[in-house]
């Protein structure tokens, strides 16, 4: 399979399609990093799909969406700290 | 020089420290790309200056902060869309 790890990053006013885009992120089977932000692996045919459902959603309301693909190598470069109770946890979906 | 382009995305309750998160990524150079995410091109050395300095200001209080680099050829197959408006050009720091 040619799936590959992604980011997908989001900044969007509306709560209705914030939502959306959220509910998309998780269809697809990715994992909840941040309040706007989701990340995990993808074949390139979901990649495509994902992006094309989630400009769908947006349309021309305003708001960005960055789709990052992140490499093997680079995955493992990341560095990352996780201290518990953080806001995602708290407060779950579309929380402050 | 070894600049790579990195990500640098948080999740932290305490406004205080996310405010001071974010002014560290200012100060290093990185472009607001969302509410909590920065990213920008840095040195090896500048990675891990900030990410120590990140560190340092979340201590063990709740919250994630995740650095991931972006090699060139991912950044070339990065997809994005972008409407005017979006809420971090809109409300600016720290807004909602």
């Amino acid at each position: 399979m040619d799936e590959q790890h992604v980011v997908v990053l989001y900044d969007i006013q509306l709560d209705r399609l914030r939502t959306k885009i959220s509910e998309a992120c998780l269809d697809y089977g990715l994992e909840r990093v941040q309040y706007s932000a989701f990340c995990g692996k993808l074949t390139r045919n979901k990649r495509e799909e994902l992006f094309l459902r989630l400009t769908s959603i947006l349309e021309d309301k305003p708001g960005k969406i960055l789709m990052q693909p992140v490499c093997e190598k680079d995955l493992k470069s990341a560095r990352s700290v996780e201290n518990e109770g953080s806001a995602t946890e708290a407060t779950g979906e579309e929380g402050t």
